[in-house]
């Protein structure tokens, strides 16, 4: 086998990538496309008030031509297990610094390993051995389920959860919003066609800790979100 | 705090069980109610042929008093991610031994990673910080989800999802069907109300893997299942 034949069987092989319709995810669907990797994307409905980002999930998969799965999780809110996040209940999403410790209200409990673990679910379903998701620095403050120490973890179990190793993979684990930005527009991708906005309204607050994260990210590339803010 | 107050906190401490609604994990919760512990019992649907054994696990959480949740995943089957598992496909259940290579068409592919997921959402929702479930030894040949190498790594993962540390316990880990029958004869357990077999018909068809683990955990006691058996 030559190097090229050894680099195609590699791009050939089937991947799982989670995908919620913000920026992080969008880019690393980009990314790893431009790679060459044949990528079947999941979302997830868990009943967050900003859904919205799922059509944005839908629009950039349609016009990557990527298989894409949204699974209806919806029934575990309404059975009561995801009702004290701010994210799907009538709590308040909270205003300010996404590092701030109000930004607490929006995790919802244990949700990264739900998702990973249907991912991994998928991948040996359709034969893909890999799966990625779009952690990133900018949430390790808040988001235990986001941090170094959880997804090596997550990638130890993953080696033994069936007949074969399943690969877990966040390969913006370390970097910031930011870089990741910089990282999408090298590759062409239309951040107007991306939410992140908790609150879901029709245009993004600019307030929530996740809109100020995606600000402060563009500002850092010394260039403006194309996407529509209220304020 | 006397040793007594130490024990009693202790056991008002929630805990939440994987109630599949057949004999291991319904000996569990007989054992887990019997030591005082406040258990909060989570089913799934996640449309497996014999999804009867969810009325049992509704019967035994009525008798015992104790919280009972069924979370339907059924459909992640209809979305095709279990598609692949004669437990929830058309695929005939295999008939033999439970350890044949054979009873691999078992396998709902990370199906209790999945479970244990949802239930460390619902415990962190609750305020509980203890999860049980009934993986044994006799489930170590076929099933990866049940084998100790799993099982550890689970509870490190579930170390690191949330602000505090979640534990995971499967007390009947090394030991058989056998040995938690008879565990369960001392603790009272009514088998003739707990299910096991996979075609999940009106009697127990006695030649599947899970039947035929079943009956020799009776024989290995001495004594009749009470369930009806169509041969």
């Amino acid at each position: 086998m030559t190097k090229n034949d050894d680099k195609k069987s590699q791009t050939n092989e089937k991947s799982v990538l989670i995908l919620s319709g913000g920026m992080d995810s969008t880019t690393l669907l980009y990314k790893l496309v431009s790679e060459g990797k044949k990528i079947f994307a999941l979302s997830f409905n868990y009943g967050q008030k900003h859904k919205k980002e799922l059509k944005f999930a839908r629009y950039n998969c349609k016009k990557l031509n990527v298989p894409h799965k949204i699974i209806d999780l919806s029934g575990l809110k309404e059975q009561g297990l995801f009702g004290k996040s701010s994210l799907t209940s009538e709590i308040d999403i909270p205003e300010g610094h996404y590092e701030e410790p109000t930004m607490k209200s929006t995790v919802v409990p244990n949700r990264n390993m739900i998702m990973l673990s249907i991912a991994i679910s998928y991948a040996i379903s359709i034969g893909a051995k890999t799966i990625y998701y779009g952690a990133h620095a900018g949430d390790h403050a808040v988001y235990p389920d986001c941090r170094p120490e959880f997804v090596e973890k997550m990638q130890k179990v993953a080696e033994s959860c069936h007949y074969y190793p399943i690969s877990i993979n966040a390969p913006f684990l370390h970097i910031d919003k930011g870089d990741i930005v910089a990282q999408g527009l090298k590759l062409n991708v239309d951040y107007s066609k991306t939410w992140t906005c908790y609150k879901g309204q029709e245009k993004a607050c600019g307030k929530c800790g996740s809109c100020v994260e995606r600000l402060e990210a563009f500002e850092k590339n010394g260039i403006s979100d194309p996407l529509q803010y209220s304020i």
